[in-house]
């Protein structure tokens, strides 16, 4: 591992303006140091066709496993969508859980963290990813929980994280997230 | 309601020789009398995108909506991916479960079927897919269940079903299908 | 059925100040005209025990089947513990859907509720929950769902309801199940 | 940690004949060198109440806990009822869940493995096992999975496991598992 703790960072939403995306925009602002988040946007991951992969990665895809690769530990950021994880952020899950063997998320450390605007903070849409990770073979952080509920009243009209007691909570987060890359990668 | 149920049928692969596919085939040939299952392919469902939405259903999502909403219920065949519903089934969820308020799933009847070449039929997708029809005030049919396991022992090479046991259980499965969308429609 | 409809209530915790006791009272209080909660204590239901169930149901547990079965519908109030379904509620679930064949939770409408000093309302405990009932063949209602989180600041010492927001949505919550239960008796 | 991995193991079934304790001593019998697999029978453990919690951990709870505490990790044999955990497994979990801050769960590596007749292999009871380690702060094993499908053709009527392919995973499974507990408390 290179000094720095690399990080790639993804939200569940293609929206420009989700809350989810400002919540990773912050998270990357806020990263302790000895620890950086790089931003993939997942607009290039089409869906997911097994005889499209039969004849190689899509671009798109080609460049995710290889961020993914190239990273010490993944943060996902996930809305909840009908009681459960966003179709496009499970959608790019799939693609990266595939073979070849050097499979790009077997032995990952992982955080999940999420935002809603209800009273929930997307605790549904977390419970659903984290049971892809039994099958990848990644390592997801158990502990802290980051569920920002009623999110749309802590994000100012540019998407600037406002809430001073969620900030600092994702502070806490990101400093036991580095610990736990460590962990695995140390 | 017409005189014969209409269902809407799709299955949470893109894969042309998908084994969910091909039980999606097997269940439209065997649709019992007064009950008839029509396939809709989700590859021109986008990924799920709020500010494409904004703009307008895309082509693929207004004939996806409206195909819901002219069926008396729907049967979805899901693969597992990951230990949960394959995101390309989700999406199709997320677009279909939006507003305006005649929103495409709600009341609906739902029935949920798969097929996996592993040991558990596809159970744990399905468990996760069924919890998106609680938000969108979808009837789940509880059972009986269809979970088609070894699957790739179950069809032959041009995708027939030739399990006999499985094909009448699928029988079964849609006689009690076709009394749980009269139950909701009659 | 009779001319009143008949739910049996009963709450996933055994502490006598409960938060979800409370709730459960208060929806006793609220029910509307042609509807009556029953409430069962589960203290007398212990834990499962397949050698003890062959030597015949204990008394607690044959009291807890005869009230389902006489009950035209059945409301849950469960607290989440530790992002999933209290020991105490699934418990009384599984000795509720053992055999004989008339098994007392095959084909009865459940409604399932939930409070928590928390944000989430219960949420995770509600969504494990739901998963029974596909097996026991129940008829969960979807929506509406009643999450009331941060619990502890809206009940009185008394535990008596004072929260006006959460007591009307409880009263909209209880028609609305009171006509669900309707749909499969009626 | 002692020279010596040692593991606590308890089933989620109290029936003696069951499956999944047979399953424990089959482990047991076939922990690797260097690891010892000490089983704690769950009987003692009442249903929760936070009332009695209040008046002082009984005796049951007191030895539960204080095993756990004495563990490097735990090893859990869960059945699937109802599609998910069994009332007595997570009533166990729930308990050694409380506070004090020693909490006897947080920060121990835990393995789930599980058997059921059909087909699923206790697979839905494991997902829902896992997601109780997600708020106690434990580290699960994600892989492999040992899934004992068509349980009762696999054990002899001393409840002794006869099939060698079984066997030879459950083997590869502890060792795997002894790796993971090292991990943590190397």
């Amino acid at each position: 591992m290179a000094d720095e703790v690399k990080i790639l960072g993804f939200a569940g939403s293609l929206r420009q303006g989700s809350l989810n995306r400002a919540l990773l925009r912050a998270a990357q602002a806020a990263a302790p140091g000895g620890m950086s988040i790089e931003i993939f946007d997942l607009a290039p991951v089409p869906l997911y066709n097994g005889d499209v992969e039969a004849e190689g990665d899509p671009a798109g895809v080609a460049a995710f496993k290889r961020a993914i690769r190239a990273a010490d530990g993944v943060l996902m950021v996930t809305p909840e969508y009908n009681h459960g994880v966003p179709g496009v952020m499970k959608n790019a899950v799939d693609w990266a859980s595939r073979p070849p063997q050097d499979a790009a998320l077997s032995g990952k450390p992982v955080g999940i963290i999420g935002a809603s605007p209800g009273a929930t903070g997307s605790a549904r849409g977390q419970s659903q990813l984290r049971q892809a990770f039994e099958f990848t073979n990644s390592f997801c952080m158990p502990q802290p929980e980051v569920l920002v509920f009623r999110a749309h009243e802590k994000f100012d009209a540019e998407g600037k994280l406002t809430d001073e007691a969620t900030a600092k909570f994702l502070g806490r987060y990101l400093e036991a997230f580095k610990a736990w890359v460590l962990r695995f990668n140390g």
